[in-house]
Order: C-alpha cells, then structure tokens, then sequence
C-alpha cells in the first residue's frame, strides 16, 4: 500500500497529535497497558527492584521542527538529551541510561556530527547518564532521532493524584521559549527528586505544550483547575514576543509550550510559604503557587481551566500541536 | 551552522556506517561504556536483579530503506518490532517492554497508519510484549521509526567468548533475503533462549549485515574463521537471485544480510551430532555445522574469514553498508 494521500478525509493530518494518540492506544489494545506502567504519563514505571521503580520514556528530535540552522550542533545534542531529562524529572527520578537512534542524511557535515554527538556526551556527563545502546540509520532528507532514556524512582509521581482543594504550583517562569529557552533551558531534576521527597506533592507533569495544554492532564475526574492569572510567572522573552505577535505576554505564557518546568500539585492544608522557604533552602529556581484545583460547578466543562478573578474560562488557540492541518 | 554540504571531504556519506559508528563512540569518549554495559554487541546489558541482567536495544524501520509501497503496513509494523526481538534472541534473552518512536508526514494515510499499528500490536502479542512509551513526530517525508526493546537475560550470550578450535553454527538459511524473508522471518527468541542456556555455547550474533560482515564479530582476537562453503545452508531465494544477478547463490548466502539467523559458536570437543540431535527435539529450525574458529596463520590478517577447502580469503564486495557513497 502506498502510504500518502492527497485525500484530506484520509490522512493523519485531518486528526491532531492528541487524537492520533488515542487512536494508535485503542488499535494497540491490550497490548498497551494503561499508565503507570504504559503510556499516557511522562514516563513508563516499570517494576523494579527493592523499594525502586524503574522508569523508561522516548522522545524525539528533528530538524527544522525542533531546531534549525541557527542552532550550534552542540545545543541539538543536549536538547535530545534534556527533554528525556524532563520526562524523568516530572517523575522526580533519575536518569541512569540512555540509547540513541539517529536518522540521517548522507549529506550530512561529518563536523556537525560530531558537535551535536559532543553535545549529548556534555549532557550525558552532567547527569551521569551512560548511552549505551545506538543505531544509525541513512535518510533521504529527514535529520534527527529518538532518545530513549532509562531511570529510576523511589517515589514515581504521576500526573494523576491531585484532588479538589490541592494548590497548583510552578517552577521557573513561562512563555517565549523559542526565543533561546527551547535549547538553553536545565532539565529540573535535582527539583523533581526533591519534590518526590514530599508526601505533599501529588502529581506532577512538565510544561512542554504550554500550560493550557499540559494543566489539563493534573485535573482528577469531576474537577476544573482556578488560574489566577496575575501570579503566572512569565518570561521576558514572553514580554518580548508580545510586542511583535499582537497577543499578550500571557497568552505567550499559557500556550507557547517548550517551557520544560515543573508543574505541580500540593494537597489542601499545607502550610505553601514554610514550603516555598524550604525549597528556597535548596534551589534558586523560582517556584510559585499560580491557583488550586476545584470542584466543577454544574456549567463548567471537565477539566476546564478557570480564571479565578473573573470565573470565566482560560483559553486561546491552544497550546502547539503536531499534525494538525486543519 | 547548516547542517548540510555537497563537499564530499566533509560529509559523512564520505564514511561507511562502521567508520562512523567508531567515529561516534570515540567522541562520546567515557560517556559510552563499552560492551556489554554499552554498545558493540547486540543489546547493552544492564545490571539486574536476582540472577538477572537486563538487556536493552534500538533499531529503525525507514520508508524505502525497510519496507516500500510492496509492503503491507502491517508486515512493516511486524518488522520494526521483529528486528528488534532478533537482538535480543541473539543475546537468548526474553523481551518485556518497548518503546516506540514514530516519524509521520502529515500526509500519511491513516489506514495505513492503523494496519501498520495492528502489525506491531500482533507482533507484541504473539511474544507477551508491553507496548509501554510512544512518541509521534511530524516530518516533512520521512516516514519510519525507532523501537527500543527491553528485555531480560538469565544468562547474556555476548558475541565475544569462542575461540580456537570452536565450531561454527548457523541456524536456518541464508540469502535472497529482499525477496521476502526481510519480512516474513521468525526472530529465534526461543533459540536464542536454549542456546544461552546450554554452557557449551559462548558466543552468538544474529546475522543482519551478511554472514561476511557478521561473522567477524565473533573471530577473539588472533584468529580466524574457517568456513567451508559447501556446508552453508543456502535459501532457494538466493538460488533464484543469482539467475538474475550474475553473482552465485553462495555470494548471495554471504553478503545480502537480513537474515535474522543465529550464528554462534561451540566450545570444541562438543559431540555436534548429539548437540543437533537435541535441537532436533525441539526445534523444526534447521542447524548447521558451517565451520570453526582457527589460529590465524602468519600471513592471515586478524578476523579474516577462510575457504576451508582452499584456505583462501573469503571475500566479496562485503555486505550491505549505510552511507557509503564511494
């Protein structure tokens, strides 16, 4: 069968990333178990050994999608890396082993291989990453890869296991990554750990569609999420888009995605500012408490997300998605 | 920096796939370990629990390299997975858990995207594989994958272990792979398995690039590898290739790769009929004695393969290469 079609009824274009996913997880059956141990949260937890999980997450990185000609080689080398490092830190885990499959062209400079491969070995080094598995592959024009990054957890924590009344915190700040953040930014893991340290946080995710898009996955069942909008973190570089887009510098922040922090949920009667002075013993990164999931009321769409100042729903275009055409 | 150039000298076309793999490994210097814990055999072994070791490995499946508009999408989803099990055969070890990476241009057609699913969900069925991380890519044209397998040895058969005097075995047969067997082969999981569990076995590869350019993996250090041409099992597809191509049935057992077979090596003074008489008992695969590992004599180079009947190097183009363009 030939693979591609003009016909817009037929092809995967039609169907966002999201949709896509879904349906691949049904045509897959049982065959994909469901998270934590199969898809659907940032990483798979494995079974492991002692009072250990293990954790095992892919993720890709392709050219012209995920960096350009303006990146150094050796920026795309630690970005495969890192955004495996995020899935791993939005479990609170730690990475252990890497393997590497690479797509490319056989026009490809052997001196931009061998910085991007320089990159990753920079990357994997910091973390005490070891790769230990590769495959080579020759292209026609597609440049890039899949990493697929191994680690461990004591306490793997998921996206599901917030409830109504759980405050909603951040990491770092928010908006504009494609103006450097998308290849500059520090994958959060020392934080992750810590946070997985705490009975008190219950579900995490990391920011990388953009925090309308990734919000969404921490709210339980029967729940909406309250934003206040005037305590979201935002970058300059958001502020900085801002001035050329026509939108705001929020909109940037809700929606622009690659932000890699940490996203998370802290259950009811926590004492948040004696919180946020213990994580300041430990780490600059900026950590703020942006709203607090609820109870839907009767109107309120699912897993919506609300403004808390005025009550209405949060939203824009959406967060990036792949595929979509339409 | 561009990552593209039409400078022959400087492109990595100018390079076979081994030269660049060396390449690669040499510039992740300690961040790559070697064998078994890394690279250079067919999966990485990874330390586990009890008497286990965890095995861990990544290959590619790519439009018009694996598969084309010949190919049913669900033998290619069968393949990308089967490739992947045919490493870990080679190590006798059992599969667990996959993760799959998948480039997808927008306009691919979703039929062909959920026959291509189907395939690798009857595939991980049929071994009790869990399907546990995905991830889905947008590319321009490239149309292909990475699968990263995980598995589990209680013994892991390296490619390095035989030496003088061990015979050579090969399961199977080889050849005129391209007119079918690339995508109807059966990974020999449970070979694989039995062959690790009997001690007089110690060393083993599947055989992927061509028995030429395989078989040398196995060769220790000082030696060489007797092969007598007469006792290689050869396919009648590479019968049928050599009508058209010009070449012998035998260059086509020797070079044209995709075999997925398991060649491996026995300790000498094994009792071979009473080993084969025993794998008769269990397997319909066929087993045959192809040769021996020898002492490389002075004028030998070192891993050289030798005609057993007239002690001359066996030796044609090689098998297939990626990038290579001189």
């Amino acid at each position: 069968m030939h693979p591609f079609t003009d016909n817009t009824a037929d092809l995967i274009g039609h169907l966002g990333e999201k949709q896509l996913l879904q349906n691949i997880r049904q045509w897959l059956g049982s065959s994909a178990p469901p998270s934590p141990l199969g898809m659907g949260d940032d990483c798979a937890v494995l079974p492991g050994e002692k009072r250990h999980c293990r954790l095992a997450t892919v993720d890709a990185l392709v050219y012209n999608r995920h960096f350009d000609d303006s990146t150094h080689p050796r920026e795309a080398g630690t970005k495969l890396l890192k955004r495996n490092l995020s899935d791993i830190a939005a479990m609170g885990g730690f990475p252990q082993y890497a393997l590497v499959g690479l797509m490319l062209p056989a026009s490809l400079r052997l001196e931009w291989l061998r910085e991007f491969t320089f990159g990753l070995r920079d990357e994997a080094e910091r973390w005490q990453v070891a790769l230990v598995g590769g495959d080579l592959c020759e292209t026609k024009t597609t440049l890039g890869g899949h990493l697929t990054l191994l680690g461990y957890a004591e306490r793997a924590l998921l996206r599901q296991g917030g409830q109504a009344g759980d405050s909603i915190l951040v990491t770092g700040d928010l908006g504009g990554s494609l103006l450097g953040k998308h290849l500059a930014f520090q994958p959060r893991l020392r934080e992750g750990q810590w946070l997985a340290a705490r009975n008190e946080v219950n579900s995490m995710i990391d920011v990388t569609d953009g925090l309308l898009k990734d919000l969404p996955e921490l709210i339980p069942p029967g729940c909406a999420a309250g934003i206040d909008p005037e305590k979201l973190p935002i970058t300059e570089a958001a502020r900085q888009c801002a001035l050329s887009s026509g939108k705001s510098a929020l909109h940037h922040a809700l929606g622009d995605g690659e932000d890699y922090e940490l996203l998370f949920t802290i259950e009811a009667g926590t004492d948040l500012d004696n919180f946020i002075r213990e994580w300041r013993e430990h780490f600059n990164t900026p950590l703020k408490s942006i709203g607090r999931l609820t109870t839907k009321s009767r109107e309120e769409p699912e897993g919506e997300i609300i403004d808390l100042q005025n009550g209405k729903a949060l939203g824009l275009a959406g967060g990036y998605e792949h595929f979509r055409k339409a």
